[in-house]
């Protein structure tokens, strides 16, 4: 049953760097959602037209405002950087709003490691759910703020959840993922990095060691992670190598069994088998794609994930947890 | 005859930029130049270290240093900012050393145009030879600085020049420069222009009307020039279509005999006729590759030519040059 | 008000092309479609899977059978080669289906013209239409076959027809148009042209003189054209460059007023006026958008046109076009 | 000392495909090579021309014919498929020509393996080096017959001999290496695979289990390896990731040293250590870039390793086994 009345009266906060740009693709064509405010937390880019969305929605970018948003909307999507979510997201739940937030700035409930990798925040954990819908449905369902995961730990622990969780891997060998990503996942801003011409015909590996995604994964697999990030040259997607040595006497059997349950109501997650996932098939889509090849003699399992790194990885994914918090069937403005 | 002794000792002021390392990547190979000095304007850059170039060059970007330039070297190319290119050059012709010059900053002969195109010279435009090497060695022989053309008018003024010098064109009806760069030709400052997801999957034209690079084509052709440039998703390489009407009887045999004299002997033309070129086969070379078609009983003749616009586009083009003035075969160092 | 009751029974005759995928992926999202059957003339295909379109169609890709075709479907699109598009459609039209063919084979009414670009065909030209909704609408609205343009054409007459039929294009100086595609328009079939290795980092031009999309834009536009297509390295998308003189007299007002008047209820054409249009802005969607620079002073106008070569250039303006026939709102299945 | 009289006699058989096309454009300008004959078994490749070498080299392309290969060259490099070198190797053997061969024919020594992967051959064991030049120089020196090492094995092995060579690897914890190739890796021939839509903006695995390059890796490194090759969206350049565990006690020192002193004199390997390297500083030459992150506390050694697949990994590693053979120095015709 739905919980708002819909239209649900929605902003963003953060409505020009690339998740923020596919929030507003979206949520213009959410059929139970009216976008009461788009905003943008750099003055530059508030004056800056989006053609891409001329005739598609008639509005404007305009500077943050909160006290507007908190006026004005039930539901606030947070795509702004991370110390800027920290900041903003307690004066929304105050105000009685509803936080979606893409940024980081939740997703660690370890106070230290939060500390280590993001900006302090005053928010209380017990408000907080992280969004993997597939795995965390009931907390996300009763939360006040739900935090989105990381785009390569979503792609992650979609694969490797139920399989760690049914014991199926041995641990004491380490899990291994190598993970490729467009560009866009370096963000809008202008930099080396993120040049035409330094990723035309190149690529290369980056943030080895330290990438504050692994502590997101170790935290929700409760495992050690070897991961190693390499950005390649295309512009949408993520796709993850994982190497997994399985428990003794693992069967190819109970993988896909195990795989199978885990996602049987899962309208997102794709099992491909030993067909291997593409990101060419996934890309602007809110599917996750998985697939793996098994060598029990070995007991060495390597498993493909693929996801587009601007939807499952943000806002798709974002809009999946706003239709489970609103009540909405979850493909609800993701087809 | 060589008019310097071999070694020449050599400088380059601007090393860190695309033309500026191109230039370093072909000035460390030259047989006979020994590079004494390569500068960068940019304290950041200089500090930056050059993998590409590892074991292949063992010297290190310095910050610019006007005076040991001035005392260690007989030549030195110019691959900074215009504005920076005005100020250096009259204080090293002073010096008695020789200028080739890759930026913008002496290609405009006309005092009004200059002014309004590119910063104040006081360089007296007698010093100056504009290094189009194919249609202008004997004035480049006897400069004591050499204007290199920009990207767009080399591949432009090779394809136009004879035939406008040879009266086979109707200029009445108009050129039209219909030209494609990739993304190093913007340059590798950080920007919206220059992002990788701005870019792959997108083409868009930019400079229209009114690039600069205009008023050096019109200057050269004596013509009215339609030219509209275009930003593609390749990192190196300019293919221009060019739009004519020919004078009333011209025959298919007149333009091949025409383009065939003006080049016969220069090494890094080559006319492929019907056969129309393509980026890939001049990129990383410092050819200038034209072909064309010709449908006689409408007077239509499509000319299409490709360089590589960071080496016969500037680099190469520049060394090309420092060939000519010292006396060596063109080819020295651009195989 | 809607001729046919919904929802339609629609088939796909050539499933597994670029353009077929995407009209497969459009009307399963339609509203107002039942797919009856997606079907492909080449045997290979049929077999193969399309891993894209997994969860969202749960049909399969069978083999040719036109008595299936007629016997379950009102509405057939046609995405097969030209000769196979020729030889079918009269059987569908005598069983009383409508036809809509993204195929050339329908596109030319004058049978010299015809005979010379594409196969004989046996069909009453009164029964087509030419699928241009924005110039044709009530042609298409009494037709039994759409005969929809192709890419190149699509946008050189959406940009060209209001200036020419109002009288603002000085004719006798020509129409000159230079047109970039990304790669998909040159067909799924493996080839050198098609080989990734040939095609990233360069770029040519093909087809010169005499591609068969200039007898179809001449016959439109009654004018001469110059027409020069260019391969690009990105996978969708064409931007075109026209180059015209406008007749005397003509001022930047009367330009923006004819195009503005021509498009007032057109929803998907955008006129950007002089924020030049990026095939980034309308990938992946149905939309044309138009931007041009015009200098009075020299009578000289540029035009910049770009769509998704698969949607407004095949599959999305099928679907408009079915739209149109069915008396649907034209946008139904394309927002 | 050289070994052959200056110019050696050369031929290429296979001279159309990708490795084939480098190496005739490493050969032309190769200063101690006559060029006596490039040929290719393919009727229709012979005939097509090479507009790239334009005026670099004014050769044709002629259809294999041994018999004059035996008589003109002294020298032979073989870029067939597997199949036609395992057939003509040991005729230009027998004949006393010296064979470098960049197919996989003769690069597995165990029979039962090579039988499994590669085409039966005749020739002598005794007569065959493995063409690793940094890690074998003086079996090379002495043979009749190089095998060329695989793209992939070339990497991963310069990175891992050493090491494992060492005892610093604990190889009981498996070796894992996760390769990304260029598209130019799955060769000239036009498929579904190489087809530019579908690789621009996607990426892939492939050949998991079960690519032959294991055995190869297997073989010399006698180690299990775990390997998963993807196609990543470029043109040339592999990038493998080597994730490995180290022997107990194992420092970073020790690491760096092993490494250091093993290509101390090899001027093709470049190590970066914690500057990890990137596939755009190894394009187009013949290096080997080797970097590494090493975390001491857990044991766990992180290798980032990129060449050029068409240089170092094909034509640049043969014309570098020609050079040992022959006596010049390594470098000659590479840099």
């Amino acid at each position: 049953m739905n919980k708002y009345s819909s239209p649900v009266r929605v902003g963003i906060a953060g409505a020009t760097g690339y998740a923020g740009q596919e929030l507003l693709n979206l949520l213009v064509r959410h059929p139970e959602v009216h976008l009461a405010a788009a905003m943008s937390s750099s003055p530059d880019s508030a004056a800056r037209p989006l053609p891409r969305l001329a005739r598609t929605w008639d509005g404007k970018i305009e500077p943050l405002d909160l006290e507007r948003l908190a006026k004005e909307t039930s539901f606030v999507f947070l795509a702004v950087p991370e110390a800027a979510a920290a900041g903003i997201a307690p004066d929304l739940l105050k105000a009685g709003i509803k936080v979606i937030d893409v940024s980081g700035a939740f997703r660690i409930r370890d106070d230290a490691h939060r500390a280590k990798w993001y900006p302090a925040t005053t928010v209380m954990p017990e408000a907080v759910a992280y969004g993997l819908v597939e795995h965390n449905r009931s907390a996300i369902e009763r939360a006040s703020l739900v935090a989105c995961p990381g785009c390569y730990p979503t792609a992650a622990l979609l694969a490797l959840l139920p399989l760690v969780n049914s014991g199926l891997v041995d641990l004491s060998r380490g899990l291994i993922i190598d993970a490729k990503s467009g560009i866009s996942g370096a963000g809008r801003t202008a930099s080396d990095r993120t040049h035409f011409s330094e990723n035309h015909g190149s690529m290369a590996a980056y943030g080895v060691p330290g990438h504050r995604h692994v502590a997101e994964m170790e935290q929700e697999l409760g495992a050690e992670v070897t991961f190693v990030p390499h950005l390649v040259p295309l512009d949408r997607g993520i796709l993850e190598t994982i190497y997994i040595r399985t428990a003794p006497d693992t069967t190819a059997e109970a993988i896909g069994a195990c795989l199978g349950r885990a996602y049987e109501h899962a309208p997102f997650v794709r099992l491909t088998g030993d067909a291997l996932p593409e990101i060419k098939h996934v890309a602007g889509t809110n599917f996750c794609d998985i697939g793996w090849k098994f060598d029990a003699s070995t007991r060495r399992l390597v498993m493909i994930v693929c996801l587009d790194n601007l939807v499952k990885g943000a806002a798709g994914q974002a809009v999946q947890n706003f239709n489970v918090l609103c009540g909405f069937d979850e493909r609800t403005g993701l087809r």
